[in-house]
């Protein structure tokens, strides 16, 4: 590391950037990238270098960066490993602090002199690498990207609270395009790869402080430095949730980890033990690492783990209070004023209890009187709200009824909801007005109990 | 019951249906079954059963069964309980001997009384029920479908070979209408409810015996007779797999379910056990039945559990070693003379061990490569394909490559992928030529560990 995390912020407020390895060619790398910045967007200015072409996607291009006469903020380096130490000279001569090398072939596959040559150039010139062997960055809000992942591929996902910093680039692309699709709001993403000289320490402290950041998560296969690792969790976890994705927890996949990102995957007790110390959540998968994200993303603090199951499906039900006992969490026993009132108001058939069944021929009305029991009963620390959208009952405006309640933040409130096109339609509407929803009642019971963990916690 | 099982296919043959409870209104259940049967490709004789309307969707009405000539296979009765006794006792006297109510409001809200009454006409008559309280049933291979949720809502799956056999009707249809989108084929769906006169035992049995059925699924609240279903799912089994879901297996949930279709819980230890020793296979989940069905509907029995991962980002192969380990697979050790022919065809940067590290510029030929390699490895019983569609070297034809290995039939292959709307398009392409799909490699452990348990004991 050199200079400060806070120095990282360069990183996301460039102006102008360099691409080494532009290219026409649209299946390679540095086309892909130079397109994004084009399509973008990026109002900086763009600069390709290519030895050989003069424009490329109406970019002029340069030889070197010795051809710019002003200042260049940042390049990014797409070209192979052995012409990467030329590239960086470059930069270093030319001032270039801040560089993404997206290019593989370091210290991943023993190529450890080469590793120390692009660490020799990076230190006499002070240079800030994100890299090598990488994805680079993305940046919701300023639509900054290095993805070299073409649009139609991964979808770009809007603006919103997760960020995420993920040690390989394929597992965070793939997150973010299903966050993209799934409708959830993202910061900014960072694949930093081999971490030559800004790790995943760095990167932690940095999002701490970054006010577009609300949860940060992080997919990891090996810490370089455990201690400062735990130093700067504890000190962000006091400002907002970390989750952690720790893989090679296996023998097995230890090996594999090693001839990924070169790192050592260390003992998983170990860092399991670390994590629980320093109050960062540990995600065994990357389910849950999603889901958690976007629970602890949206939802406020409970104040307890009581939960009502609210249903228009009776089945539906007693999976949700299965499954909220299995994992953990208490079913809640509303007040008797609270079970009076709703009852004045829904059908006698009506179930009001624990799970709460509204009947298959529920509408948004008698979703709205439950809803708003549960809410303002203190009996209730949290509120599962099944809807199967199947039932023809059910019209559109639930959805206003759910944000609605969602909105308050008195409590956490969830959507649970299975099914085909039209659910997912309904379903997407919810979370695109920042309520989580779920497609199993089983994720749903895991991450309410690990935000009820998180916060008892605090 | 009455009668055999071998009746039951009564209700899957019917050239004519009455529906009780037939409407112009829209929302009502009576009008979206009428409407179904008309819209859809069943191609039997309608008579909507209604007081006052003379014509409902172009089908003339009559006021009873009794104003109909020729004979009545089968009657839907959607109407209020307290008319559902002269319905049935037209149904008799017409000799209309299968029959399905759709119509709540018995045993399940403690109506005991209408309960007897319905029994007695039943037995007076010698008329098989399913219902009441139920969704009935839909049959992909005939269109017959009876259920009340509007096809813009609840889509219909395609022919395939899962029958599912449900005592919950909205559970039933949120995972048909969840499989309708995600492109899984279907046989049979049956909604039970109450179980009158025919039960879950009595489904099972018949559809033992249907040729369009290849897995059974069932969600189960309780079961009347433990012996029985014992008895018959152990004559089964041996025939086709069969996966059950139990409900209420917690003391609140247990609670929920006698208010639901009033069945008695029982001891979810004691279901366990049944399961086990009559070789059904028990899913704790919703999403785990979902799962196994599918892919005990395609895959082929694996000689053992030994998996070779084969993965174009390094992340997702080292998660996929994990998520083996933890559910109990191993991971395969290919030949020597395999890894050497691999690694004479793809570049020497690729990681040709497990997982197989093809990299993020892996195109559709070098997973042609390694497919073909490990499908042909004796040491290696399992396939876990993952494609990262985001990189942009992976064309469709890879869809074609993953199909062809699977049509073979020599080991199970599964192929994950974690992303947006590109990769749906592609997955769910894959799932239309019978290749099992996942979103997250702990579902695909899951499932591929539970299929090799399953042919292990027979």
């Amino acid at each position: 590391m050199f200079g400060k995390p806070s120095e990282l912020k360069n990183f996301f407020s460039v102006k102008s950037v360099a691409v080494f390895g532009a290219s026409r060619n649209a299946r390679k790398v540095g086309h892909i990238i130079l397109r994004n910045f084009v399509d973008s967007k990026f109002k900086g200015k763009i600069y390709p270098v290519n030895l050989k072409a003069k424009v490329i996607l109406r970019q002029k291009c340069v030889k070197s960066l010795f051809e710019v006469n002003e200042e260049v903020d940042m390049a990014v380096i797409a070209i192979p490993a052995r012409f990467v130490p030329d590239a960086l000279e470059q930069c270093g001569k030319k001032g270039t602090r801040f560089v993404i090398i997206v290019s593989g072939g370091f210290a991943e596959i023993g190529n450890f002199e080469l590793d120390s040559r692009i660490r020799e150039i990076t230190e006499k010139y002070k240079i800030q690498v994100i890299g090598p062997n990488c994805l680079g960055i993305f940046d919701a809000y300023t639509d900054f990207d290095t993805l070299f992942f073409p649009r139609y591929r991964l979808g770009r996902p809007d603006e919103g609270g997760i960020s995420f910093i993920s040690q390989s680039g394929a597992v965070g692309a793939a997150v973010i395009d299903l966050a993209s699709r799934e409708g959830y709001g993202f910061s900014k993403f960072i694949s930093y790869g081999n971490a030559l000289n800004v790790d995943e320490t760095d990167l932690l402290e940095y999002l701490g402080s970054d006010k577009n950041t609300k949860v940060i998560c992080m997919y990891i296969e090996g810490i370089k430095d455990g201690r400062r690792f735990m130093k700067v969790a504890e000190k962000v976890v006091k400002k907002k949730p970390v989750v952690v994705l720790k893989a090679g927890t296996t023998k097995a996949s230890a090996k594999a980890v090693s001839s990924h990102t070169g790192s050592l995957a260390g003992s998983p007790e170990v860092y399991s033990a670390a994590f629980h110390q320093s109050g960062v959540i540990e995600a065994t998968c990357l389910e849950d690492l999603f889901n958690f994200a976007r629970t602890l993303e949206s939802q406020p603090a409970p104040k307890g783990k009581r939960v009502q199951i609210i249903t228009n499906g009776g089945g539906y039900g007693i999976l949700s209070a299965d499954a909220c006992m299995k994992y953990g969490l208490e079913l809640a026993q509303m007040k008797a004023e609270t079970i009076e009132e709703i009852k004045k108001q829904v059908p006698d058939y009506a179930v009001v209890s624990n799970p709460l069944d509204l009947i298959g021929d529920a509408d948004t009305q008698r979703y709205k009187i439950a809803i708003e029991g549960a809410m303002n009963d203190s009996n209730v620390d949290m509120i599962f709200v099944i809807i199967l959208y199947q039932s023809p009952l059910v019209t559109p405006d639930i959805v206003d009824v759910i944000t609605e309640a969602y909105d308050e933040m008195k409590k956490p409130i969830v959507a649970i909801s299975t099914g085909g096109d039209f659910t997912e339609v309904h379903s997407t509407a919810l979370q695109a007005n920042g309520v989580t929803t779920f497609t199993y009642v089983k994720n749903a019971a895991r991450a309410l109990k690990m935000l009820f963990e998180h916060y008892r916690k605090r």
